[in-house]
């Protein structure tokens, strides 16, 4: 599909950048002069493309890109809905370790629903909700053709929105309460930067588990009523920074046991604090840097109290042949979003308002709810 | 012994020990103003003792206990040589985790000749040579009594200075080289601190495995010739910390491949340099902190570049019921000693130059070799 289509933004745009989409996605052009009569091809579509690497308010615009041919393996998505994740804003401003070349079109993960199949095509017919599964780049676009392989059918009765941002936040927060500690009913998790959406997805599934969670979240106006939105949704005990500023933070935890995992998305001072709390032999999960700034840790925090400092990164664990996994845990997360017991807060933007929507995920309003696209 | 020895001490110094000796020791006085004839005495022994915590050099003072009986299970030992350790002085400054009830005598490793054993006590005889294992506080004196169990009886041709010293600092080198990563031959280590016993033990331990080792060095007068020392022992790549200011200091290495594990005993820059050189995936393991920097980590060394930080404490390994395991790894690193395979600069001084020897473990001439008390 990017492959037909960079023809065409070839033709109406840049000279130069069909050899970069060439190397990019490695086939030779398959444009036939020539085709049969049952040929399927998809609608012209409306996409968020970059062509260099930079701001995204300055480097991104929305143009449209003619119809492409769906191939027999090929599946033609309507798209319904795309967050802008922070991870989209740092691959359009080329910081990312994985480069997209470009010129590219935005977005990792999305829903939609499947508008024509190609002739080969099993399992999967028009009208079925969809995701890419694992994620895949290019979903800022309101048809999205892709081999059939990347798609995940989903039940029809997943709520939209969630299903759109199901995958890169929620999975996150599911695999670090998984993958680092064996966490068992009654132990406890201590984490910042708590109204994150993965930090509110860590909040719900831990309770969930029967596992108690202290959050921590930034000294700001209004943070009672933080606090009071994040105990609706499970949290146990819920700090300010400046709450935290006492010798001994455990003397504030009236029963929960000391917490084995810490999870980290803001560095510097607020990462020193979810030590603070670890106990011995604990381990801190790094996902994030808001703060930007790093991480600072004591020698005695590692020889004495035995703490261990470890990172994730859903994109290589996705890349370690967890395909399968990664589905089982997505419908497992949309059932729960379905239930009611998985929540976090959106705001729904049309797609022709995509640059208001970039501008408040690029920080430029304050902080915003997550800025997810509906087509 | 202790115990009774402690009633001495209090006869001669402090009307309050004795409470806390027994404490300490858990047990009831064992005086009785009867013996049999068959009692076994211990010769009067000159030690170094301390009866509070507080700088080393003003809290310790030499002096001669009293003869204490050598009950049935317990074994006579006439020390030859014990080590002073950095740990030894936190031990008496009252800022290590485990923290000796006073009054104490100070000293945690060392070697002796059995000199008398108890009526019940099988396998060891007068004369053969022992190190208390795993390693047990109080060997600073000229005779230490101990239950049997305490004492591994090692070969008469073990080197007495590498006896004396072959627990903490070689066993914390192999520990640190086999449990967190697996290497293999032609894989790479890094450290810094690497003029340090430990450090000279990784880089011996680890050619002797085949594994390549990279050292970091602090900048002083005299670099190049501790380059050529460290490299004589098997260093493949030594680098004082100025070298590394460059971008990227895997350029500097020629044929070695990207290290998996680092050991930091230093903190701040130093182990930054450390945290540089590791490849993706690579653990940091801390065992010191001789900077009194903390260690900084940036967010995307856990993330992107996945990056884990552990600690390493031997004493916390060997309560974890590796005593067979110690002594095994024991009596190994002293074969290697003895064949000339694992060296490191020692002093020996003798034991009434013992405060002049605490001197220069506590740095206050300058960097010193380690100071090993000959009695």
């Amino acid at each position: 599909m990017v492959v037909a289509r960079s023809i065409a933004l070839k033709a109406v745009n840049t000279a130069s950048l069909w050899g970069l989409n060439r190397s990019r996605f490695g086939g030779l052009p398959k444009v036939q002069t020539v085709r049969a009569l049952s040929t399927i091809m998809s609608p012209p579509s409306k996409a968020v493309v970059y062509e260099h690497h930079g701001p995204p308010d300055s480097v991104t615009r929305m143009i449209e890109l003619p119809p492409v041919e769906v191939q027999e393996n090929q599946v033609c998505v309507k798209m319904l809905a795309t967050p802008i994740n922070p991870s989209d804003i740092n691959r359009i401003e080329g910081v990312y370790p994985v480069r997209p070349q470009v010129p590219a079109v935005g977005g990792y993960e999305g829903v939609g629903e499947v508008y024509s199949v190609g002739s080969a095509v099993k399992g999967l017919s028009p009208g079925d909700l969809v995701i890419p599964s694992p994620p895949s780049s290019g979903t800022w676009q309101t048809y999205v053709v892709k081999d059939h392989e990347i798609w995940h059918k989903i039940s029809k009765d997943s709520p939209i929105e969630y299903a759109a941002t199901v995958t890169v936040n929620p999975l996150t927060a599911l695999r670090m309460l998984e993958d680092f500690t064996t966490l068992s009913t009654g132990d406890s998790i201590v984490q910042n930067g708590a109204t994150s959406i993965v930090g509110q997805c860590v909040i719900q599934l831990a309770r969930y588990r029967g596992i108690h969670s202290i959050s921590i979240i930034r000294d700001r106006a209004g943070s009672d009523e933080v606090k009071e939105r994040l105990k609706a949704l499970g949290a146990d005990e819920v700090f300010t920074e400046s709450q935290l500023e006492v010798k001994n933070v455990k003397s504030l935890l009236s029963n929960i046991p000391e917490p084995a995992l810490g999870l980290n998305c803001v560095g510097g001072h607020a990462a020193s604090l979810v030590l603070k709390f670890l106990r011995q032999g604990g381990t801190m999960v790094t996902y994030g840097g808001m703060s930007k700034k790093p991480v600072t840790v004591s020698t005695s925090s590692f020889i004495f109290k035995d703490l261990s400092l470890k990172g994730f990164w859903l994109q290589k664990w996705l890349s370690a042949d967890k395909a399968k996994e990664c589905r089982d845990m997505v419908d497992y997360l949309l059932r729960l979003a379905q239930e009611g017991k998985l929540k976090y807060e959106m705001e729904l933007v049309p797609f022709d308002k995509f640059h208001s929507a970039l501008e408040k995920a690029l920080g430029k309003h304050g902080s915003q709810p997550k800025q997810v696209i509906k087509f």
